[in-house]
């Protein structure tokens, strides 16, 4: 042990056996689904806001117990970007109570019957939305997933298993104190969210592999994470894969919409999945607009890497090539194409893109419809930046993760994407002729 | 080759390796959904109905191919049951041109846009309902499922992959020439609906094995493929597994509708997953009227098996143990189980049904209400019989299947089973702030 043993290296020797000790979680998760499936909105939103204040009693428990995990991970040679990640400070605390207090603002989706209509026979069939039972969450560094991941599941009347970066295992710790002692108050089970205790990988390996009380998996983290537990699991997952976006500017686009959008899809965050990695411009007016726009992007410290045309208007820039195309950079460089119209561009989105968001711009009626209808990506934009696509832009409320799957849910997941419809049949005495 | 060996047999000689020839069917087919994608309403009608219409003038065709595989289903001994499943004369034919016509009639469900909202940004969000993409097909031996597949999958924007039983590999294959036909009749692509023409086995295997080809499988057909084909798949599986469902009798039930519920719900057929295999029924009115139930089944053939408060009331009948109350029986038998009120109903249910469909009667609203909240199962019906739970009485038109699964489709899977919905959004020059 270093010299800032973490609280749950202690507890782990109490655990023992890692595959019991999960087995133990899917049980009491089982359990729990059964209870919260039947829990009225009032006590939900009570056992959120009774986290709120738990929380605010407890600030100092949760930055003594992140700034041990803070002191472990330097110890560790833990890199700055995620020492930023880990860190929790008074204001990112005051997000967490936040976060609470919007998710219990929330309707809640539990119960709501769509459609409900009369069939010849006299019955009424309509589809009750009811929570899906057990909710696993795998994610890393960041503390403030765990209070997101357990609001979103307890709202939409879920019980959860949490498994948090093993570097931040005290912060998830003393969050989990919050989050047990809220539930408790609201009368709720206390199994209903369950932070799980040991830092050991095999936790994982089988948490994805219990079917009989884990209905679905939700992997929040890199890609090679992602790629592991959707190639090993078990159980359903709903995944977050690449998002190698693109804005499309056509000969018809209003240039200014043009030159906000593409500079604002790129600049404006480049971390982020709904950044746009390349931009393909219409070959009419390309030359009119790469010049204009490479001053915009020159501006940001932006390298762009183009195609020969490209090249041909915007002299001694990067060639881009094979691997451009595919790239999910994450960072200050963009890809640019010039190409021959709306058909070259759904080409070149279908064969390179990830399916995630893309953009056209365009004044035509027909275009925007085109790519709309023809664009088989889980946001398609029409003259606005690819960075809308998520969660609170798109008005869920919030979002546990964005899904690149095409069944269950496809792009954003809010509250919703966290339950299931039931068909549910009223009748007074029909049988079946 | 025996006597009359299949013209399929004559055909897989050219095919030669199956896994390349699986391959290119795949390729095809996503190249295939690509056009599916956007066809519009009209032409996907369009090449239903002149299905429809090459099946009418095929039919000595189609009736001696399927007579080809009726005798040599014989020479290998196929039992009569799955004789008569193979089995195609006029009458099955019209039914089949019917269910075209049907699917054709049914709205379209691509291309429907939900929830379009503004946002505060200024830009709209709403979802727009799309094709899965390429949906793979594998089940046995009735050979008008090759029909009704091609059409849900046709009308819904996919493209599919049909993979039936090798019994039927020769009707299979004259069903395919007239869906190829109507499909260039329609102007639409014909590898829209593609027939596995090679009954190797390694082709099941190659199918659910190409993930970059195809996006999601159904297969129809007995618990030991499905749970076969769940486990082996690289891609996401809608499947139907057992349907152990209950009717529970409160004792505030009306009599004439439990009596009527009862029997319709165990003898409208036997050998249906919505069929019930477990009566519970409330204590204090079992007295009363189990005698009544009994005589009514008797009339039936239905075999009673019963708890141990059941046979003190109905002497002389056989014990139900365990097994019984897992039993998915499809036969003319039904458990029987005294419980003490809505609780153990639910706790029965829970522990021992499939979450298929379960039933309550009663005339109270409380109790009503509860068992819709509480019983997760994909179909929970009040005062009437579980035989309704199927997509046309519930009016979907057609289905697919039923799915015993939580994500993504849940119960009878229509046209929208077969769709996912993209996140469509409308601006005029937004950009993220």
């Amino acid at each position: 042990m270093s010299a800032h043993a973490s609280q749950t290296e202690r507890t782990e020797a109490a655990i023992g056996d890692v595959t019991a000790y999960m087995t133990r979680l899917g049980q009491a998760a089982r359990i729990a689904a059964t209870h919260m499936r039947r829990a009225v909105t009032g006590d939900k939103n009570r056992a959120l806001l009774a986290m709120a204040e738990q929380l605010q009693h407890r600030r100092s428990d949760v930055l003594a117990a992140n700034a041990a995990d803070i002191a472990r991970g330097r110890d560790n040679g833990l890199e700055p970007a995620l020492l930023d990640r880990l860190a929790l400070d008074e204001g990112r605390l005051d997000a967490m109570v936040e976060g609470l207090q919007q998710v219990a603002a929330l309707p809640d989706p539990v119960g709501e019957i769509e459609g409900l209509r009369f069939r010849p026979s006299g019955i009424q069939v309509g589809q009750m939305r009811v929570p899906l039972g057990v909710i696993g969450i795998i994610y890393e560094s960041r503390p403030n997933v765990t209070l997101e991941a357990a609001s979103l599941c307890l709202k939409s009347g879920n019980a959860s298993i949490l498994r948090g970066g093993s570097e931040a295992c005290d912060s998830n710790a003393a969050i989990a104190v919050c989050i047990r002692e809220g539930l408790r108050v609201a009368g709720l089970p206390e199994d209903a969210v369950q932070v799980v205790a040991t830092t050991d990988r095999a936790a994982v390996g089988q948490l994805i592999a219990m079917p009989e009380y884990v209905d679905v998996i939700i992997p929040r983290g890199g890609k090679s994470l992602i790629e592991r537990i959707s190639r090993e699991a078990r159980v359903p997952v709903i995944k977050h894969l690449d998002g190698v976006c693109h804005v499309y500017v056509d000969a018809t686009a209003d240039p200014e919409k043009a030159l906000a959008i593409a500079v604002n899809a790129k600049t404006q965050r480049y971390g982020t999945c709904n950044t746009m990695e390349t931009l393909l411009i219409d070959a009419p007016v390309a030359a009119a607009l790469l010049p204009q726009l490479a001053d915009a992007y020159a501006e940001h410290g932006v390298e762009l890497r183009g195609c020969d045309r490209t090249r041909a208007i915007l002299p001694g820039m990067a060639a881009a090539g094979e691997d451009d195309w595919h790239a999910e950079y994450l960072a200050p460089i963009l890809a640019v194409r010039v190409v021959d119209g709306i058909d070259a561009a759904i080409e070149h989105i279908e064969r390179y893109g990830s399916h995630h968001t893309d953009a056209i711009v365009t004044e035509d009626y027909g275009l925007a419809r085109r790519f709309m209808a023809e664009v088989d990506s889980s946001s398609v934009i029409v003259n606005a930046s690819t960075r809308f696509a998520d969660g609170f832009e798109y008005g869920l409320g919030a979002e546990i993760g964005i899904s690149t799957d095409k069944l269950h849910a496809r792009g954003p997941v809010g509250l919703e994407g966290l339950t299931t419809r039931k068909y549910v049949v009223l009748g007074d005495g029909q049988v079946r002729r």
